[in-house]
């Protein structure tokens, strides 16, 4: 072996991570985006077509939102429980409008698996979605008014086998998600469930992930299938299109009938009830990415960061010792943050510079030999790049509070580049300049399906994203369709999307 | 609608639920069983064949455990991630003995999904385990020793699709389980670790669920598909079988050969590393449910109860306001312990303590008219079922030593149980004796998969459980075994198990 080949192999990964991201963001962002998440370990591809990997610096990220969101979910009084990944063909069918929603994207197993001795089993399907399942057994569970509220989510995987190239977090066959179903006696206490849902949703967005989002519901042709209203939370991306956060629909009563679920009221007589459900997946991950980060690869908001903070100690021979122990003084300072002190030999300080930025660790500290005597410690923000010197003494407190700015700092940037992305559009050559400027348009809309069809084809893909629930402003009686001219029902907001 | 109809209708549940257990635990425990599992609303039948529901009260125990696993995991630098559902046909056949163990369980995709436009994919099976799909991973992730250990944990559900008949969470073609990952330099690395997993499943089986265990290692035949040992706890049930409750597996470096994992070690050499995995699932409830049951339903030990606490006030019209007013003073005195106020005017007391008492919630406190002047309450225990006076000034201290000591009973009982359910046998007549009085017989074996298969013919399902860690004593020089003669190698445990 010549020296040059074992020098390489020596460490391979560390020669590749130098490397950092090779392409801007601004240039080439799906290159810098698949980039960003192979290297910053968040995911990586499978040898199976379509799926996804969440590496543990991914994985961590799910968690922190999951403990986040089962805190909400234990103040709503929605229990978690979990129902069978298999869906019995004839369940599908039984609800008409989500039987063809889901149709093109439903995988099946083998008719007669290994060990299967009977011949005639119904045909199964992987879970695309819940609801059929859960009704099935909720038109068993739900007696009287007594049952009622019935509020159950699962955290879980789903399968929706239309994807081809996956896109890590963002598209793949299988992802994770939450799915919550609930069961109300009224029209109106479903309806405000579901709204009160989606404005926990947009919470978790803007205060855990820093990512601003337009709450809306979605128009006939977008709606779930099988849901009388959806409302959505919309998000909007560099790149110009927009990515839908999460979904919380109210289902009326079509799947009650569909799957006979019925309570005895107070009044003694049976009813079906109104239900909803609202999910979210692990796409959310995708956005705190592309929101966030920059050339030199992620930035996390601090609440999800796996890693707070690092602390890189700058190691001479001759002070090693002093500057380690200094370094080690400030774990133990900082312990309610759980500090990383990165005291690996093999590499050098700048290397663990550009790593730990590549992670997007929102504070670094660095301590070297001339920050001994002056009881100081350098402090450097991911998301600014800023270093200042901090003594000792107000390290703690100065971290804590740069935590919290940079978790507000990283939403309002998000927020004022919504804000510039958003612009009003009367007519279709106006629309389709804005849209070709890489902006959210909001335009005054018929609604109607078939218009709304044609503009997607007319634009290669723009889609509407939501009819926003707080109004910019009240639509004119005599307004017209942006597009085919007919009278306007709402103003609605249009892009590309994810 | 007649009367007596209307009657029926208004309260079905209420009806059914005070019926209670139908059937004696020591007469008829599988019938015992699947009642408490489904009246205790821990678990539900579903459509598919095979295949369960978890219900929320079920489903927070199994939160519970995670939670605190998940506390062991951080503390052991594992971290959790997630991998696909879908495994593809060749990586199973990759490792031999692995292809082979799972080969009858494996359910398989449809070769053509909707939507899938290839004809000629690889067919597709849905994880039985994942061994073969994380370790094509880890070829790719692993290149030096710095890369080393790598532990990675999942939590994920799985599909052994050879179970026929559901039962409740011991058996059934879908359950979800935690799979441990890790990779080694050194086989005494990866064997020890194995064995510390061992010893936390070992904790978390007594100090969690109260679940006394028996550590030991499988012999030939019972080893998992492809390991070189593998490391098993095993709880006895009521019923005179044993329930495997989690197993820690040492890998050797078998996957490593057959998924090309090698790394460069510190010595510019490549070597192929040692492996561990280790899981425990959900039928760990199944063992609680078993082991601390009564014939009044379930029992649970307070670390694991969804409700620790219930309150039921004593409600007559005269002192209504009174009684709901203390009660309501207690919930807040014990808040942290998250009590449940029963204060629902449809259901009587009497029917609310079987209630509770079937959902196993641990103590009971009661509060009527009468106590209100003497400023006192009633506590019950769940598990002796005794009742005492307890002045409200020390409510707080003696509900928080109760639930202690019901945990420690708990386990203590279960204990006792277990010693006197082993048994040691030296012959072939001795040791049938032992079975059929429903022993856990330790007796001396030549440990030969030949004998072992005889043993399990002749008995109509006996199998060896596992070769004790801790011996019950030393193996005498020229003992044979207790069933073909031949000389014997190791004392072995045996009985008929889940």
């Amino acid at each position: 072996m010549a020296d040059s080949d074992k020098k390489t192999k020596t460490s391979p990964d560390a020669k590749k991570s130098t490397l950092g991201i090779t392409v801007k963001k601004g240039e080439d962002m799906p290159e810098w985006y698949s980039q960003v998440v192979l290297k910053a370990k968040l995911a990586d591809y499978s040898p199976i077509k379509g799926c996804m990997i969440i590496r543990p610096y991914g994985y961590s990220i799910w968690q922190s939102i999951q403990d986040y969101f089962n805190r909400v979910l234990k103040e709503l009084k929605v229990e978690n429980a979990y129902f069978p990944l298999f869906i019995p063909e004839s369940f599908f069918m039984k609800e008409a409008e989500h039987a063809e929603g889901f149709k093109p994207e439903v995988a099946w197993i083998e008719s007669k698996p290994a060990g299967d001795s009977e011949e005639n089993q119904e045909r199964l399907a992987l879970r695309p979605t819940s609801e059929t399942i859960m009704y099935d057994s909720y038109s068993r569970w739900i007696r009287s008014w007594r049952d009622l509220p019935l509020r159950i989510n699962q955290w879980c995987n789903v399968v929706r086998w239309e994807v081809k190239d996956v896109k890590l977090f963002l598209r793949s066959r299988e992802f994770l998600w939450q799915e919550g179903h609930c069961v109300y006696e009224t029209e109106e206490q479903a309806d405000s469930e579901a709204r009160m849902i989606l404005d926990e949703y947009a919470k978790l967005a803007e205060e855990l992930l820093a990512v601003p989002v337009i709450k809306g519901r979605k128009t006939e042709k977008e709606k779930f299938a099988g849901a009388k209203t959806t409302y959505t939370i919309e998000a909007f991306m560099p790149d110009g299109k927009a990515l839908q956060m999460g979904t919380s629909h109210n289902l009326g009563q079509g799947f009650a009938k569909a799957f006979g679920i019925q309570f005895l009221g107070a009044d003694e007589e049976y009813h079906y009830p109104w239900q909803t459900s609202w999910g979210f997946s692990t796409r959310l991950i995708g956005s705190v990415v592309m929101v966030h980060g920059d050339d030199k690869g992620l930035v996390l908001p601090p609440r999800i960061a796996p890693v707070k903070v690092v602390i890189v100690p700058i190691l001479f021979e001759d002070s090693r010792d002093e500057v380690l122990a200094k370094a080690q003084e400030i774990q133990d300072l900082l312990s309610e943050f759980e500090p990383v002190l990165d005291d690996r030999d093999e590499y050098s300080a700048g290397w663990k510079f550009n790593d730990w930025e590549l992670k997007g660790v929102p504070i670094r500290i660095e301590i070297g030999p001339k920050d001994l005597a002056e009881e100081q410690a350098v402090i450097a923000r991911r998301d600014t790049g800023k270093k200042e010197f901090v003594k000792m003494k107000d390290l703690k407190e100065i971290v804590a509070q740069q935590l919290d700015d940079i978790q507000k700092s990283l939403l309002e940037r998000a927020r004022k580049f919504l804000d510039e992305s958003t612009a009003e559009a009367a007519n279709w050559s106006d629309f389709k300049e804005l849209i070709s400027q890489k902006k959210m348009v909001l335009a005054p809309f018929c609604c109607e399906v078939e218009c709304e069809d044609e503009i997607k084809s007319e634009t290669q893909g723009v889609t509407s994203r939501c009819i926003p629930l707080e109004k910019p402003r009240e639509l004119q009686k005599d307004e017209k369709c942006f597009h085919c001219g007919k009278p306007a029902k709402e103003l609605v907001y249009f892009s590309r999307n994810y």
